[in-house]
């Protein structure tokens, strides 16, 4: 039979068919168009958006291990760039996540560094974003996301010296006011990119081509602090059709009239089509295409092969003008287009993807994750003061460690809690070895910082100090341990504000025969209060879990004092055996079966009344300021829907009724009272306790919780949040924070930006929360802070709700494939996640919440800093000085004032970042321009240079170049921000306005 | 509760961590050791098996298109190896398709040819095999091998000027001994490396290792032609573990301290232990591994950034050497061991990788694409004669394209049929395209040749000729048109054997009322044989589902008659209407209903006797040599086994029982007698038809059968097979041919190299067939020619099978991933594929079949080429003559000679190659020297230079450099084969011994 095609044959007769062996057919592509005027401009942008972290670990992405879970590996990426960008000098790529791009960088050959230095400097490769990671909006802090971005801004300043100037944070699942204006406007970017915003959202912002806006994040700074914002249409891959990943399966352009399937025009009205698809709903003449994927370029020529083709035969075509751009190139364009832009404020959160698809589970999932990261980074900022005050000094430990860690966990899928459980493990080892590292120098230059002979301490390191990271599931071995007749417990207090500061110290002993006396040798009054079986139990699991120790005994009583240390210093406390005649300041706490219905409790002045028949809380009142409110606080539970639709997961949270179930209406309660505090003990359920705390001296409550395992036999995920509602007529309002910095007012059911269909009643109101939450009605402010992220929401009026552990039985459905079903195993022997932690209510006369949110805000964040030792206080005290400070003794920071970075850079400059902690009308007394005395906040050292530089210290403030933009309806009338002026080296005083955070690179 | 993983980082401490922003850690690879005597060498060879189609077609691999079905881009491997292969001058890559190459080449720059030129003088890209695509060893004949070989190799030359000295024959399945000599020893190839080998046969030679041989595949040339061949222990992929394809799941070197899992030493000894493994089934110090796989090095840097590391490692471990290295390099080490090799003779078929799976069926696999390859085959060969003789015009159309498409169907899995249908689709296409082209080069060439005024008619295309590709289902316009009363219908026909020859013409005609007068005028004797039912319901099916044309009027009768043409040369016959008075010679034929029981039949010497009752042949008998043989002959199908474990398909011939099913036992029978031809009719079944054809000057039997829709309502696949029983004592013996060219002897349940264990006695003794199978015993030889690729067998003494059509409804397997289920569709309505071909039968005295099979083999591989015009006698004369030869035209090559090449390359050079055609003992005459005289050849022109070359023109004989081996057992006693000596230009006489094939580069 055989010639099975002749017909087929017939109609490529026409194409060229030399019929000699080698007949050359080399086609040299033109991408050299750049922007042309009067058409319509696609500009290709070609990216690769490689998580630090999510399915796999952030290692097994770099060197392409695991792949069996995913192909991805970013050596490649960052390879075949390398030998695809020179390839031809219009090809452009950007890069986003440094904590990669420094892997990559540190392994390369000083030929292969000055290759990509040269392809950096032609603006062949671009960073954008330029942090460590593509850090999270919702559950981040903002000292941890100036200090990530810091991170990968110095290192792009001294590889390469350049400064990124756009945004660049496309996967993020919503998008903050501060990422806005602060790790935006204030890093001196243009603009930022971005593709996940609410559906109704989008479809409004399509239609009314107002997808990119000019986006005032801060109500202070407003216009000063603006920032070109593009959201874009679909997603940040490219439009169908155009993504050519190797071995994808795509449509190559083909050019060859010698191969079959010729189809260059094909291919082109493809590509015009899906521009024009694009124009229709964007503003001027140049729309933007994302040209790459999770992970893509794994070999980069695939990509730049076809888009050359494209460029070539587009611009051929003339219809339109395709060109290799970046984010930075496509805004000057946006800019010079010299268009009126939509105004934009607030935020866009919450985020949803459909009606019934909020993104808001993932503000409270992994809540210890959240914790760890947040506990981390204060400690972080402590220990880098520390480390700059005794000098850099390798052998010491170090903190980069920590901070490469701290980096990489504010990834949008790590400290989210959406990363796969061994990714997540994975960020946690990384957390612990950089605590590890850091807390080797804190021992040491705490030690060399309060010798009295620092020359011999500050040069090795020092095993003086022990310190306590599980403190507060009781587990400290220093304090547990007997301490020897002749010896002390020496616990050295380090206070990391500028303040001077009073707090609590709580540690576990084993004997409640201890006194305890200051650095001047005064006793201090102490208060013995018995470890409760919950802590207990938990210590014994956890010890084991997490450390693979059995601690033989464990410590019977929580040993609570005050501390007082100054501001950047640290006092001594010494902690002895005491005769038994000697116990008068040992007091424990009585505990109490009240008979009354109501029980009062509060040493000082906030006053809580318990029922003490429900068990439940039902008033607090301050007696020095007069504020009473009947107050609920209770436990509940939203069941996770397990809709195949969509259920509730990592990322989504999706009830499976409107209502939560509630945990208990009435629980036991235990009241101890003491000298320093009164607790109320209440388990809400077997997996639900709580313990009350009020201080002395402190005007709040303090809270803490201790949930799970939650229990899933009924098959039933459960997300539990507390809930506390306080008689007030709050109409709909209430107010969170954006990334523990700005308060932004929400209203429930309602979006500023469109008229909000609602179909998730409770998701579709829920906020992240990271410094806090807080209503207020005419009279009173009911304010809560969290000791990190979480969830809340006030769905009710006078109602707030946080939500603070999650246990779900399924997947939602967005890639991460887990259930958010966390456990703690030893050996094989599983049970769900318990998770410990605090939060913090008080109540104010309307207008005067912010001071105690702000103060203790910081606090909370900063914790005093412990560190153990056993020495005789002769010892001791010829050895150390048992109290000090690295401040002028008489000075301290303004209240209003926090030290956020204290940070000595490798070549020895320090970074100093000093952050104003109220906004304009927040505080009568506080929102007012503050002044810091930088000759006395360094009272031993000489600053010899001194520069103002942008947010993320790599360029001078100075040297920022702010495109201007024009905003429909606009009048102009905005009242200047208030901000301080320059330094000058004779008085080296800075001024900060409200909100401000002035950033300063030292030299001493 | 936090930190999740403290314990974890204890085991990290140890680890470098600066503790700095940047810490170079660059380690530079050390690649460079080479080899090292005294230590187990292990060559890695990178290479990248790319299939010239298979699951796509070739353009899809080349271009990465419809990836959905394979991730695979050609380009991707080519582009890659570019950009890594530079990077370290030790790093080595081996490439063997050069259709693939080509393709990729002609596309490049000028600086892209020059840096790839460069990689490959360098000795970092070496080509293997270097032939158009990697063919197949069972299906292909020996002169596509060569040419696709040679267009190849001249491409390597011309572009390159290097000569490939490995063969690469990794994934055919199963070893040719023609490979081995021909295609192997004397391209100039040192070894040639494959990995299919019977599972049986492995397993002995890894035990004994004798993996690797010395191997002599030509009975007559024995260790002048022999050739190093290293048959791999596994697969032609690394070992398990070592397979670094971007994107797989593997686990990287990581060498990084600072990452996590540093795992160098688990590296270097899972190394070690895979090296080891090899070497204790290897002779001497040096394994070979093969780093690579299908469509591998996608991107080329993921393999050799592993292989960079591994060599550095496992080199500074020292227990074993590693080193980049090519199979020639791997050879010239082997060599230098001085080690003695087993002998290995014949060839390595069948192949087997399991007990029930015997990869024998292939050898028939789509018979319909196996006839057009062998037929384009054979026109390939005449078209470049005839464009040689009238000189390359490209205008005048071109054989590039057909030698291009018939390179890329020789690939292992194109003329195997084995790949998917659409690809399929695409070979034929190709096939189409350059047979098309040829055509019109033929058409114009023959005109322009046979031109009284040659100027005129050379100088642009002509229209002059048309010619039909379609002949065999009566399909054949202008022979079908009637004659116009002045003009005739004139057929030239061209001989493109080197003889003089006489050769039935057989075209389909309208009318019975014809004459036919030969270029001197004479009439020539016809006969006219009504066309039957079954070849025009496949005429009316075919033209239709193959042209889309639908004829209006079938012709009625065959027109039949002997032709005569000198060698070289062509012969014109001129058909005109008869008047109804000069019939005499248009007899048509009679048929007849015989009464007797024995119906004899044949014109001539050659006699088969049939019986009335059953229609069954009985017997053969030549009544020249007295040759009487009792034959019978009948179709049978064996049943495809669907054992999910193991089924029959496009690979594997698994029959469901050992016995096949007997179409029919008693046939109907229709007789047709004339003077130029008897015809036997019989239909075995409404799908299986038969024509027995005995032509007068004759002495075969010529067999037409005509398979299909072979029915599969039953839900069984069918294998179909004829066969032949004679009664002859063969003792187990049969005889088929290698590649169309040496026979060999086969036993049946026997191997030469190890003691067989019989697990399929039907699939397990079948053999490829290209040129014919015989059998014979004291008396009597009994041969079978073929018209195409097949398999055949002699499963009982006496007996001999062809399979000749397979329709199967399961895959069997080995990736191709669909039943091999061929069907033939109009529109959207199929039916399965009808397979019409030919056999030819001859029964000779013992020692006298070999002269019928060597020139009736090379008669049906070079059937006579027929071209067609309408003209009046007086107008034809004028313009053309009639009959010529390029020859003398008193010269004919001696009758064991053949022109195998005869081709104009593009600088005007011109190949010939000559061909022995028997081997030494093969017939008392024609097994001696033989001479051919180029002058007389060549009587029109001047050979101004000659050189010998190699057999595929890539370098002077002289030049080729043998590397010599020690045999086991060798005692040097072999008889020196006769082989022609040089050429003297003074006569330009050219030698050959039996079985030599002579190649020479001439200018003329």
């Amino acid at each position: 039979m055989g010639m099975r095609a002749a017909l087929l044959a017939s109609h490529i007769l026409l194409l060229c068919f030399y019929g000699s062996l080698v007949c050359a057919k080399y086609n040299r592509y033109n991408t050299a168009s750049g922007i042309v005027e009067g058409k319509l401009n696609v500009h290709l942008v070609p990216h690769s958006h490689d998580d630090v972290g999510w399915l796999k670990t952030v290692d097994q992405y770099y060197v392409g291990s695991n792949n069996s879970i995913q192909g991805a590996c970013v050596e490649n990426v960052l390879d075949s760039l390398l030998m695809s960008l020179p390839r031809d000098p219009n090809r452009k790529f950007v890069y986003a996540e440094m904590a990669f791009f420094h892997r990559w960088w540190v392994e390369q050959s000083p030929e292969t560094q000055e290759q990509m230095t040269k392809l950096v400097n032609a603006g062949q490769l671009e960073f954008v974003n330029g942090g460590w990671c593509m850090h999270d909006e919702a559950t981040c802090h903002y000292i941890d996301m100036i200090d990530q971005t810091t991170l990968g801004h110095r290192f792009i300043k001294d590889q390469f010296n350049k400064v990124p100037r756009a945004g660049w944070q496309i996967d993020p699942f919503g998008h903050s006011a501060i990422q806005a204006y602060l790790l935006g406007a204030e890093l001196g970017f243009d603009s930022v990119h971005f593709a996940r915003i609410d559906y109704q959202d989008r479809a409004v912002r399509k239609n009314n081509k107002t997808l990119e806006v000019v986006w005032r994040g801060s109500n202070t700074f407003g216009s000063s602090a603006q920032i070109f914002a593009n959201a874009f249409p679909v997603h940040y891959s490219p439009p169908t059709g155009f993504h050519f990943e190797v071995d994808d399966d795509y449509v190559p352009v083909q050019d060859d009239p010698l191969l079959f399937d010729y189809n260059v025009e094909q291919r082109v009205n493809d590509f015009i089509d899906a521009a024009i698809t694009q124009a229709n709903v964007t503003r001027t003449n140049h729309i933007m295409w994302t040209m790459g994927d999770d992970f893509m370029y794994q070999n980069a020529e695939t990509w730049f092969k076809q888009m050359d083709k494209l460029i070539h035969y587009v611009n051929k075509d003339g219809r339109v003008n395709a060109l290799y751009s970046t984010p930075s190139l496509y805004t000057d364009a946006k800019n010079a287009a010299k268009q009126s832009w939509p105004l934009k404020t607030d935020d866009y959160f919450p985020y949803a993807d459909g009606a019934d698809s909020y993104w808001t589970g993932f503000f409270t999932s992994r809540p210890a994750l959240k914790r760890y990261v947040r506990m981390l980074s204060g400690y972080y900022l402590a220990a880098r003061q520390l480390e700059f005050f005794v000098g850099k000094k390798p052998a010491l430990g170090n903190t980069f460690d920590l901070g490469d860690a701290l980096g990489t966990a504010q990834h949008h899928d790590a400290v989210t809690g959406t990363a796969k459980q061994h990714t997540t493990d994975d960020y946690a080892k990384r957390l612990a070895i950089g605590a590890t590292k850091a807390e080797a120098l804190v021992s040491s230059s705490l030690a060399c910082l309060a010798s009295k002979k620092p020359g011999s301490q500050c040069s090795a390191p020092t095993s003086t100090f022990s310190q306590c990271q599980l403190l507060n599931i009781s587990y400290c071995p220093p304090t547990e341990a007997n301490i020897p007749a002749a010896k002390n417990l020496v616990l050295v207090v380090y206070n990391p504000l500028g303040w001077n500061r009073t707090d609590i110290i709580r540690i576990p002993v084993q004997d409640a025969n201890l006194i305890v006396k200051d650095s001047s040798g005064n006793n201090v009054v102490t208060q013995f209060v018995e470890i409760d079986n919950v802590t207990l139990n938990l210590r014994k699991l956890y010890v084991k879990a997490y450390l693979g120790l059995s601690p033989k005994e464990a410590p019977k009583f929580w040993l609570i004092f005050q501390a007082s240390v100054p501001p950047l210093g640290w006092s001594t406390y010494f902690i002895s055996k005491s005769s038994a005649k000697n116990r008068r300041n040992g007091i424990l706490s009585s505990s109490s079966n009240p008979k009354s219905e109501n029980i009062e409790i509060g040493p000082g002045n906030l006053k809580l009344s318990f029922s003490s028949t429900s068990g439940q809380l039902k008033r607090m009142y301050n007696s020095r300021t007069g504020v009473d409110v009947p107050v609920q606080q209770s436990y509940l539970w939203y069941g996770s829907s397990s809709d195949q639709g969509q259920a509730s997961g990592a990322y989504i949270f999706r009830p499976d009724g409107a209502r939560p179930t509630i945990v208990s209406r009435s629980v036991p309660i235990k009241v101890i009272r003491g000298t320093v505090v009164h607790e109320v003990h209440q388990q809400f359920s077997s997996w639900i306790n709580q313990v009350t705390r009020l201080y002395k001296d402190k005007e709040h409550a303090e809270i803490e919780y201790t949930i799970g395992p939650i229990p899933t036999e009924d098959q039933v995920g459960k997300e539990v949040i507390t809930q506390m509602t306080a008689n007030m007529v709050t109409n709909k309002d209430f107010y969170t924070d954006s990334n523990g910095r700005d308060f932004l007012k929400r209203i429930r059911d309602f979006r500023e930006d469109w008229p909000l269909q609602v179909t998730q009643p409770v998701a579709g109101n829920y906020y992240p929360i990271n410094l806090g939450i807080y209503t207020k009605d005419k009279k009173t402010e009911f304010s809560v802070l969290v000791d990190r992220a979480a969830g809340g929401a006030s769905i009710h009026d006078g109602e707030v709700e946080l939500m603070l552990h999650r246990r779900i039985l399924f997947d939602d459905g967005r890639g991460v494939g887990e259930a958010l079903d966390e456990q703690v195993c030893i050996n094989d022997t599983c049970q769900g996640l318990t998770v410990r932690g605090n939060y913090y209510i008080s109540i104010d006369k309307v207008g005067a919440g912010a001071r105690w949110r702000r103060t203790t805000g910081q606090e909370i964040y900063s914790p005093f800093l412990l560190a153990f030792a056993h020495d005789t206080l002769e010892n001791w005290k010829s050895s150390y000085f048992t109290e000090g400070t690295v401040m002028d003794p008489n000075y301290s920071l303004p209240k209003n004032v926090a030290l956020i970075t204290l940070q000595e850079l490798d070549d020895g400059s320090v970074i100093l970042r000093l952050a104003h902690l109220y906004e304009p009308s927040e505080d009568a007394e506080y929102s007012t321009l503050s002044k810091v005395e930088l000759k006395k906040l360094f009272a031993n050292k000489t600053i010899k240079e001194l520069k103002e530089m942008s947010l993320s210290t790599n360029q001078e403030k100075s040297e920022i170049k702010k495109l201007s933009w024009k905003v429909e309806g606009d009048k102009g009338q905005e009242a200047e921000a208030v901000r301080g002026g320059p330094v000058k080296m004779s008085d080296l005083i800075v001024e900060l306005g409200p909100m401000e955070i002035r950033t300063f690179l030292l030299k001493f």
